[in-house]
C-alpha cells in the first residue's frame, strides 16, 4: 500500500505483503475480533467476533438439527479413570490435558480433566442408554468449550481453549456410521463453501494424521492466502473402537449382543480464523455477507444539511425490514473519513453514503468493499439493489478464494517440485500410503499431508510415490498447514 | 393416585404428595431432561431438557439484544491472583472454587480458577478496554457454564457445574447502571411469568443475602409446590465497588477520571428445575406451551386401517406450517396406551388421536395435559383451535401457579405465625433490617429472607419487626429455600 493509504487507515495494520502473521494479528486485534486474554494461551472473543460466531453456529446448528441431531450438555470436567480406558486416544489427548486436582478446600481423590474432546464421557453414557436397537441412533451435539495445553498460541487458531461444536453419535450398522460421518462432512463442506466463502478439499486424513482413535478421519482443508493449509472440519468414524473400550452394547434385531458404530465431529472457532485470513485485505477484513454482522452501513454525509438524517433513518429502517443486517453510524463524534476507514477495517460488504447532493438527484453513493467500487444507484428500490450486491459480493468473494486455491495447487512429481510448491501452496502428489515418507516430507519441508480426495481413480496422475517412488495409487495434498 | 393409575405409568413416579423431592428426581430422569453424570455433583443435560434451555435461551438473548446487550465468551480460567482483587467477592466464592494446579506435563506457577462467576476477568479486560466517556457503556453477556464444587447437589437446583448466562455491565453514571440492573430484572420477570409460566415476587435482597461484592442485588423469586421458593434470576449493581478494586476508569466530559459504573445479572438451568416443580404434577411434567420442545403429538390410532396414517401425517404438515411444534408418534413398537403415558409423562400440552372412527366424522380426538379435558374438534381449521388451545393452556398453567402462590403467601405479625408459614409457603412480614433477626429466624425455622417488593409503602401492615418488636419500615418475604 502507498504511503497515502496508511494515514487513512483508522490503525495502523502490518501489510499483508511484509508479514501476513503481523498482518493477521493486527486484524483481528484491531477489528474487535478478539483480545488476549491474562490466562495463558486463551483468547477473549469480543462481540465483534462473537456475532460472527453465533451466525456459525445458527447455519450449523439448523442443518444439524435437520438430519436428525439433538444438542444435549455434558460436564466440562472428565475423571482421569475414563480418559484412560482407550489407549491411543489418552496417548494423543493426555499432553494437553489441563488438570483440576482440588475443589474447594479438599484434596482431589482422582484428578478431573477439563475435556480436551468428550469422546469419553460421551461414550460412558452411551454404554448406560443403550439397551436394544430401538434405542439407536442416538445422534447428540454439544456447543460448548475445550481446554488443549497449547505451548504455541495463535487466537482462533490454537488457543488453549476454544469454542466448538462436537457431535457424537452411535448407531446400529457399518454402514449408518459411515454414511453419518460424510453427511456431517458434507454440512461442513456446505456451510464453508456457501456460507462463509471458503473453498475447500474435502477428503480423507492418513493413518498418521487421524484423530487419536478413529479408524477414519475426513477433513476439510482450506487454503489461507499464504498458501498454508488450514484444517476447518473434521468428521470421524470410529467404528466400534470406542464402543468396545467402553461396553456400548446393544440387543439387535436378532437379539444378540452387539457392539454399537460410532462417530464424531466438530468444526470450532478456527473457521473465524479462516475468513479473517482467506477474505483478509490491506485495509482489514472482508466479510461474506451471509456470515457478516453488518451487511451494509449506512453513513449520513453532512448531517445538518436538510433531509439527511431523516433519509438515512428512513433508508436503515427499508433495509431493516427488507431483512438486511443494516447499521446507521450516526456517530458525531468521529470524522466521515474515520468511519469510512473503520468500518472498512471492520470488513462491512457495503457502504451506503447519504449526502445532500445526492438526495437531490434521488440516489445514494454505494461503496463495495470487495472491490472498492463507488457507484450511485436510485433511493427508490434501493433494498432490492444492496441484496443483489450482497449475492454478487457473497459469489465474487467465493469465486476469488477459489481462483487463488486453485492457481496456488499443482501436480507435483518428485520431491523438488513438492519442496518448491508447499512454498506457495498445496502440493498434489502421487503417495505410496506409508507413514515413512509423510515423515521424510516433514522433516525436510516441514510440510504435511491434509487429505485425499474421494473421487481418487479420476484424480490419479501418475503411479510412483512422490518420496520414495515405489508403487502409489493415492492422490494425497501435502501443505505446511496451521 | 389410585393403584390403577399407578399400572398405567411407562415407569413408576413416586407419589407427589407422599415424597416431593424424590417425585422431582423420579420425574426428571424419567422424562429425559437429564441423568446424573459419572462426575461428582455434576448432570448431563438430555435433548428433552436441552430443547427446553434453548427455548429458555432464545427467549432471553432477542430480549438482551433488543436493549443493546452484546454477546462475548471469556476464558473458563482465572488466575487466582485475578480473583483476590475483590475482597468480599473471594470470600463469597474462594470456598467452591476447582482449581486447576497442572497443564499437560507442567505444574501451574500459579492456580487457575475453573469460573464460579466472570467479574474478575470481565472487569479485568473492562479496565484495559475503557479509555473515556465514548466507549461507555458496553454491555456484554456470555452464555457458559460456571463451576462451583458444591457439597450437597441436585439436578437442575444446584450442581457442581451449570449452564447459565452472565450478563456484565459499564456505565458512566450511577443512574443508567441502577437503570439496567432493574430493566435485565424486568426481562427475567417477563420471560419467567409470561413464557415459563411461572408467577415470580420481584424486588431487592438483604444486605446479608446479596452478591458477594454487589452494593445491591435484585431476585425474583418463585413459589415451588411443597411452597419453599426458588430463586429463579438475579440481578446486581456494584456501583463502583468492582471499579475501584480493578481500576475501570474513563474520562468523562469534564476531562476527569472517573470510575464506571456497574452491573451484573444471571439465569440459569436453576430455571427448567423450577418449570418442573411448578407444573408438574402426578403424571410427571406439565410443559408450559411457548417453552414446550412439542406442543403438540399426533397419536394414529389403528395405524393399519385405511386412511389413518394418511391423515395424521396431513394433519402433522399443516400443523407444523401453522408453526406448531408437532410431533408425528408413528412407533409401530410401542402400544397407543404406552405412548399416551409417554407423552403425558413428558408433558407435551396438547395430545391429538387420529382414529378410522373419528375420521368418519371428519374430527380428531384431542387431549389436554393441563386438566386432562378430552374433546373432539374438527379436522377442518384444527391448526387454529390448536394454537388457541395452546393459548389458552399457557394462561391456565399461569393462573394455577399464581392461585398457588397468592394462596399460599401470608402475612404474619409474629415469630409463631411466621414459623407456621414458612412450613407451607412464604411469610410476608414487617422486618426491622437488622441481620440478626434474619439470622434467628434462619436458625430457628430454616427459613431465609427472599426479597422486598419494590412498592414498600403500598405493602405496609405493621410497623414492628416480627422478630425482635422494634420499629419496621420493611417488607420482606421469608421462606424455606431451594
Amino acid at each position: 500500500m502507498a504511503k497515502k493509504d496508511k494515514q487513512e487507515f483508522v490503525s495502523y495494520i502490518t501489510p499483508r505483503s511484509e508479514d501476513f502473521s503481523q498482518w493477521y494479528t493486527d486484524v483481528i486485534l484491531q477489528t474487535g475480533l478478539c483480545d488476549y486474554a491474562p490466562v495463558r494461551g486463551c483468547m477473549i472473543v469480543r462481540p465483534y467476533g462473537y456475532a460472527i460466531w453465533e451466525r456459525i453456529q445458527a447455519e450449523m446448528d439448523a442443518r444439524f438439527k435437520a438430519v436428525g441431531t439433538e444438542n444435549v450438555y455434558f460436564p466440562m470436567l472428565i475423571p482421569e479413570s475414563l480418559l484412560l480406558k482407550e489407549a491411543e486416544h489418552v496417548e494423543g489427548f493426555a499432553p494437553e490435558v489441563a488438570w483440576v486436582t482440588q475443589g474447594g478446600t479438599e484434596k482431589l481423590q482422582e484428578r478431573l480433566a477439563v475435556r480436551p474432546t468428550s469422546e469419553t464421557i460421551f461414550c460412558t453414557m452411551f454404554a448406560k442408554w443403550t439397551q436394544t436397537w430401538r434405542d439407536l441412533p442416538m445422534k447428540y451435539n454439544q456447543w460448548c468449550s475445550v481446554m488443549r495445553w497449547e505451548k504455541a498460541t495463535r487466537p482462533f487458531l490454537r488457543t488453549s481453549e476454544f469454542l466448538w461444536q462436537e457431535g457424537h453419535t452411535i448407531h446400529a450398522t457399518a454402514e449408518e456410521a459411515q454414511e453419518e460421518t460424510l453427511t456431517m462432512l458434507e454440512i461442513y463442506r456446505e456451510v464453508a463453501e456457501d456460507v462463509l466463502a471458503l473453498p475447500v478439499y474435502v477428503g480423507q486424513k492418513s493413518e498418521k494424521e487421524k484423530f487419536a482413535g478413529a479408524r477414519a478421519t475426513y477433513s476439510m482443508e482450506a487454503m489461507m492466502q499464504d498458501g498454508k493449509a488450514l484444517q476447518a472440519g473434521t468428521s470421524h468414524n470410529f467404528g466400534t473402537n470406542f464402543s468396545e473400550a467402553y461396553g456400548i452394547q446393544f440387543q439387535n434385531k436378532e437379539g444378540k449382543l452387539q457392539y454399537a458404530e460410532e462417530t464424531s465431529w466438530g468444526v470450532s472457532t478456527r473457521l473465524i480464523g479462516a475468513i479473517v485470513m482467506t477474505h483478509g485485505d490491506e485495509r482489514g477484513l472482508r466479510l461474506p455477507p451471509k456470515i457478516a454482522p453488518i451487511q451494509a452501513v449506512i453513513l449520513p454525509i453532512a448531517a445538518h444539511k436538510p433531509g439527511v438524517t431523516e433519509a438515512s433513518e428512513k433508508l436503515e429502517k427499508e433495509l431493516r425490514e427488507a431483512g438486511i443486517r443494516v447499521k446507521l453510524d450516526d456517530r458525531d463524534t468521529v470524522s466521515a473519513g474515520f468511519k469510512f476507514n473503520d468500518w472498512e477495517l471492520k470488513g462491512v460488504p457495503v457502504r451506503l453514503e447519504v449526502g445532500p447532493r445526492d438526495l437531490e438527484n434521488g440516489v445514494v453513493t454505494v461503496f463495495r468493499r470487495d472491490t472498492f467500487e463507488k457507484t450511485t444507484l436510485p433511493l427508490e428500490g434501493l433494498a432490492d439493489a444492496v441484496k443483489a450486491l450482497l449475492d454478487d459480493i457473497q459469489k465474487e468473494l467465493y469465486n476469488q478464494a477459489k481462483a487463488f486455491r486453485d492457481a496456488r495447487t499443482v501436480e507435483v512429481h518428485n520431491m523438488d517440485e513438492l519442496a518448491a510448491q508447499v512454498e506457495q501452496g498445496f502440493a498434489k502428489a502421487m503417495w505410496c500410503g506409508e507413514r515413512a515418507c509423510e515423515d521424510e516430507i516433514k522433516e525436510k519441508f516441514n510440510a504435511s499431508s491434509r487429505n485425499m480426495p474421494f473421487n481418487q481413480d479420476e484424480m490419479r496422475f501418475g503411479d510412483t510415490c512422490v518420496c520414495c517412488g515405489k508403487k502409489a495409487s493415492k492422490v494425497m495434498y501435502f501443505a505446511k498447514a496451521y
